[in-house]
């Protein structure tokens, strides 16, 4: 070999080299591992596979199971419950990454079984030609159940009280009124209907008549669609039988009532009883509408209004008292109650999956356990779905075929019918870590009501996230989607979108309630419900009754489970989008129809508050604010490019997102309003729907013209101001000052 | 050439080029451009760049300038200020990113030019023997400036005042229990010495016994180490001169008294004057204590105790009334005040360099920008060294030298004299992204009061950054490092480090109130300070008088200015510290020992508290847990891996370690003590330091022994069990329940 081939070769080598330097630097991919790992987006497909693995019959299981015995908070069938909870999410086959059971000593309230509460006529001379059943009729054999309580009202104080019948309604504080400037109310027995106003409310404005004691009772008209005969009823349609009764918790506030705002533990303060808000001081006694009926169609005086009169087939008088006719009209009706208040041990359970990549951010799905009777609906309709979700994730998980990217905690919470206490009392425990790190809460309480429509509830960031689930659902009963179909059965025109499904407010209904309006946390409750054109009933007429089991949902509320199933895709979708997106799918920019809408009915407020030097337009100024800093954001998330997304823009832009619904919290704005902190969604007494501190400071204001009440609507439109200025601030440029 | 030999030369060519490939690919870094970038970390290098630029001169030069006039709060003096800082941080060659100034119409009070305060003796024929000075001598012409104030104390309310006068040593209750033993002290006028207790609270304490109006002095005692010949004082040394009167403001509460809770805009609700809590109700003037002595010499009555005997050269008596002798002993003392109170605009002056990974993480630095007379030292000499270290680091920024990895946000402060208006405000309006992403606040309001030693104040969590900064820092005057001087001068044992510097805690004296009492950011106050053993001066002898001037600065307080270039240096590299290391610099850890401190005091209260079936057994196994989660992270931290260090590890771990101080934060604890809502650090009436809720409810409870006070123990109780819990959370590994 000659000295230039040498060269030759050489150079030829070292070219070779060289390209193979290069192509191997700059021709294969080589991220660290990490970089892809973060990158974790969602995945379309897996979300098509979970929802086609979601079982109807597995829920229908999951029911079975779940409603076999009477299981209200901290019952025997509780405590089972319990078990059958951790061993699901514990499960080596199907299991989440742990799970545990929280213990809270909470303050309930029970009837006695030894001294049972009762609803008495007494005559004059001392006998009792009538007392209001005991218990609801053995229609099937799960009302043989000896766990079963005893109707009644929790919390309702004790007492032996009787006076002559008045008939009040629905025991509004209207109601009363106008009762009252025709009759006496002092020392009267009023028997209410349900509806109109809330439980408790029913006893606490009839107190302020003088009214010493307060039957209730459900009238056919409001839950059967003015079915009263029982060939009619249950077990022969899915109407309520004579029988049954409403139970149901008789207090104001949510949350344990002895801890607010610390978690119930057992070396936690807890105030007097006497400090307890919110709660009737006289005595009261649900029953069914076969008693209600005999007290009412025998009532004397002045017929009740047309819009009073109900479905018991007479017409209902005010009273007082009874007509000389199957009781004399010197009797009395005496209500007596028993009820026992305790501290017991309430469990929550928790189940967690860890995030794959951002495991400090959470997105909460939960229902609580316990129930009145059964509970087949109320919740284990959740509860089934919950399960049927978590064994399909938890499979997955498993098999090492799926991790979300952020963490996922189900709660199972305990001593919800009470009034909320087990989420609320996780809410206060957890208060600093939930509040920093979770993403939104999913409560899916009552899966199925009936099977229409889907119908949700929720803050305006979580309506994007379950438009796009629910365009991916097909309807159980027709071929549409589920979107489609619930955009028929109840729409309103939005000035962004036209014509989209209408999404209902978050009131205190379920557990998300101190979710949202203590922690400011984005919050949605998922649900299947009637098709209005087919029933005015207030509730599914089995609500908190006996009645409220397996059987009757398999039979009348959802047959072959299928609605169950439409309902765990949706909200597994929802889940599964919250949890694995890389960036959240939530729509901060739909709060500004929000805040234009309430800004446009204050202004109904302008003339009078010129009077006195007040003016919205730095409300204006805000929201209008907020509008520009929130499309800035979508704008600037749908541009995203690829170079844009290493993992520090991602998650600021997702700080973004999460705190947004923070920025509306003010632990301040609300002193006499127990938990309340979200200056969009507090309680509202006004009937203008627009800031709740601002619209009821007006109402006052302007019936008492006081100047210390205007100061306060200017007070709390400095609140609303504050608050829209702290949201528009998250949203904007973070180097923004 | 043959086959074989052809095969060879493509087989070796193969080979080669595999090599390269393999080489290309695996031997040649090749990270994604923002992997790098996004690893940014600490460079050491850097901070000693900077803290060697740091100039005496031009720290000098700057407060040269600041000081020349006289910039109250709103005067044309601090209007010139605020567009000085403006242009500065606005400097093509030197500046921030951004700069600009924020206006809050806060209500203020000032003396009346045409109408001064005055502090007379008046004898019973009208005649006037003796009015106090309205003005201090003008001793350079520094206090000849027409823009001086009269001496007064803002928000005393306006009124005249006769009577006796009493000396009630520093107007304590303890002072005025004692005197009212021995005199009636109603209809009186008191002259008390500052020191001992707040300003506002000694006429607060008064009018609960009676007096009708207060003089304050300066005790030569307290504040000279006993001089009082002018030929002792300035300008022949740094005490104050006879003439020399403290201004100050007379309130106890912080922020806009009008707009507690919300910024002061035009729009905000403003509540009524007569609503303002924690003020005085009696006129009150301070003087000097030339007119002191011609005051407390004359009084007749008892000797006062030896300890409240002072400097001026005489024996103090108690009064009520003169002796007889320059004075009548009928001659009535009258105090005089015609403050004019008003709403003016004032500004913040808000300088930011945008972070170049983590923007959306802040990390405050600020200092106030109004003083009540020149105020060399109060504010400016703060100023002086923020204006430095942004000079330094506007400068790299311009020159694309440097671009921290987090967001800096400068503040100089509007109104802080008048009690912390500009940064209450500014942390009112910007709440929510505040809480949400401010790592700490670095407070350095006077930075010399003295050349002696560093003087630190803050949280916990700031002390390690605080000791790593000082360590690198050396004294301007011996060969010690900043460290090991400070620790020569106050140290104190930790159980766990041995001896160390003393860090003292927060109270309200300056702009970090409300970040860390109203927001729970860590916060840390800087500043060089005394020689105990040389002075026992109660503050720099020219504080809040018309003597706190630069020729003051300069030729007694820092001659050269090497103070200030320490200050500078420490709380620049604590700045560049948090700014730009990869993982927070901030010691959680360290907190153990306060809350096991907080305990240890605590358990004085079980004997009592057992009675009450009180025990503080939870709260010692929630700081246990606190320990046990601090101490994990901490090694976690400790072992992080190169692999560890993804960006959402990093992040997630700098999210605990910033959230970790808000986890604190209870703003429902303490209804009563406006902004506090630090469980660990709000005001505090017992003399117990331990959890302040719990031992002012403690005291109150065994003073008053009744069972609502016992009551509230549990619920403080409760408050601090929930508040260590909390802090847990936030430090243990995310995914646990």
């Amino acid at each position: 070999m000659n000295g230039l081939k040498v060269v030759g070769i050489v150079l030829g080598a070292a070219v070779i080299l060289a390209i193979g330097l290069l192509i191997g630097h700059f021709g294969i991919p080589r991220d660290p591992k990490w970089v892809k790992e973060l990158a974790q987006d969602l995945d379309e497909k897996f979300i098509n596979q979970f929802m086609n693995e979601v079982d109807n019959k597995r829920i229908e299981d999951n029911l079975r199971i779940l409603s076999n015995k009477p299981h209200y908070a901290t019952s025997a069938g509780d405590e089972e419950l319990v078990q059958l909870m951790l061993s699901r999410w514990k499960d080596p086959e199907f299991g989440l990454d742990d799970a545990r059971d929280e213990r809270y000593h909470v303050f309930l309230s029970f009837p006695d079984a030894a001294n049972p509460n009762t609803v008495k006529v007494l005559t004059q001379n001392g006998s009792n030609p009538f007392t209001a059943e005991l218990t609801e009729e053995k229609l099937t054999d799960d009302q043989k159940d000896p766990d079963i309580l005893q109707p009644f009202l929790a919390f309702a104080p004790n007492g032996s009280v009787q006076g002559k019948l008045v008939f009040a309604n629905e025991g509004k504080v209207s109601d009363f009124e106008y009762l009252a400037k025709l009759i006496d109310l002092n020392g009267t027995i009023a028997i209410v209907r349900y509806g109109g106003t809330g439980r408790v409310n029913k006893a606490i404005n009839a107190a302020k008549f003088g009214v010493i004691g307060v039957i209730i009772y459900t009238d056919p008209k409001d839950i059967n669609d003015g079915k009263s005969n029982a060939s009619d009823t249950y077990p022969n349609s899915w109407y309520l039988p004579p029988s049954g009764v409403e139970r149901g918790s008789f207090k104001e506030n949510f949350g344990d009532q002895l801890t607010p705002y610390y978690p119930a533990k057992e070396f936690t303060y807890r105030i007097p009883e006497s400090e307890i808000k919110g709660i009737s001081h006289i005595p009261a006694q649900p029953i069914g509408f076969a008693d209600a009926r005999q007290l009412i169609c025998e009532l004397n005086g002045a017929q009740a209004p047309d819009n009073w009169q109900g479905s018991l087939g007479c017409t209902y008088n005010i009273g007082p008292g009874f007509k000389q006719n199957r009781f004399d009209n010197s009797d009395f009706v005496q209500v007596n109650v028993y009820n026992k208040r305790i501290i017991k041990p309430s469990s929550n359970v928790m189940g967690i999956i860890r995030g794959a990549v951002e495991p400090d951010r959470y997105v909460l799905y939960g229902n609580h356990r316990d129930s009145w009777v059964h509970g087949a609906i109320d919740p284990s309709s959740g509860t089934a779905v919950m399960l049927e979700i978590t064994r399909v994730l938890g499979t997955k998980l498993k098999q090492g075929k799926w991790r979300p990217r952020r963490s996922i905690i189900f709660g199972s919470w305990g001593a919800e019918e009470f009034g909320l206490i087990g989420s609320t009392e996780f809410a206060e425990e957890y208060y600093s870590k939930l509040r920093d790190r979770t993403v939104a809460y999913i409560n899916v309480d009552i899966s199925v009501f009936a099977n229409a429509t889907l119908r949700v509830q929720g803050t305006p960031p979580a309506q994007s996230v379950v438009f796009t689930a629910s365009k991916q659902v097909k309807t159980p009963s027709n071929s549409l989607t589920v979107y489609d179909n619930w955009k028929n059965h109840s729409n309103r025109t939005s000035p962004q979108y036209g014509v989209i499904p209408q999404i209902g407010s978050l009131g205190v209904g379920s557990d998300f309630a101190p979710f949202i309006h203590y922690l400011g946390i984005t919050c949605m409750d998922i649900a299947y419900t009637y098709d209005r054109r087919v029933t005015s009933a207030r509730i599914y007429p089995a609500y908190h009754t006996a009645f409220d089991t397996f059987n009757y949902t398999a039979k009348y509320i959802d047959p072959g489970f299928f609605s169950h199933q439409t309902v765990a895709r949706t909200a597994g979708n929802v889940l599964l989008r919250l949890s694995d997106s890389l960036i959240l799918p939530l729509g901060v920019k739909d709060y500004v129809e929000t805040l234009e809408g309430y800004y446009s009915r204050a202004e109904s407020f302008q003339t009078n508050l010129s009077k006195y030097n007040i003016s919205l337009e730095p409300l204006k100024t805000e929201i209008n604010r907020y509008k520009r800093a929130a499309e800035d954001l979508e704008e600037k998330i749908k541009n995203l490019k690829k170079s844009d997304k290493s993992p520090y823009n991602i998650r600021r832009i997702n700080d973004q997102l999460m705190l947004l619904e923070r920025a509306f919290i003010n632990h301040l704005a609300f002193p006499d309003k127990l938990y309340f902190s979200h200056v969009l969604w507090a309680s509202r007494s006004s009937s203008v729907a627009t800031f709740p501190g601002l619209a009821d400071a007006y109402q006052t204001a302007v019936e008492s013209n006081l100047k210390q009440h205007w100061d306060l609507v200017h007070h709390h439109l400095t609140i609303a101001i504050q608050a829209v200025s702290n949201a528009a601030s998250t949203l904007e440029d973070v180097t923004k000052i």
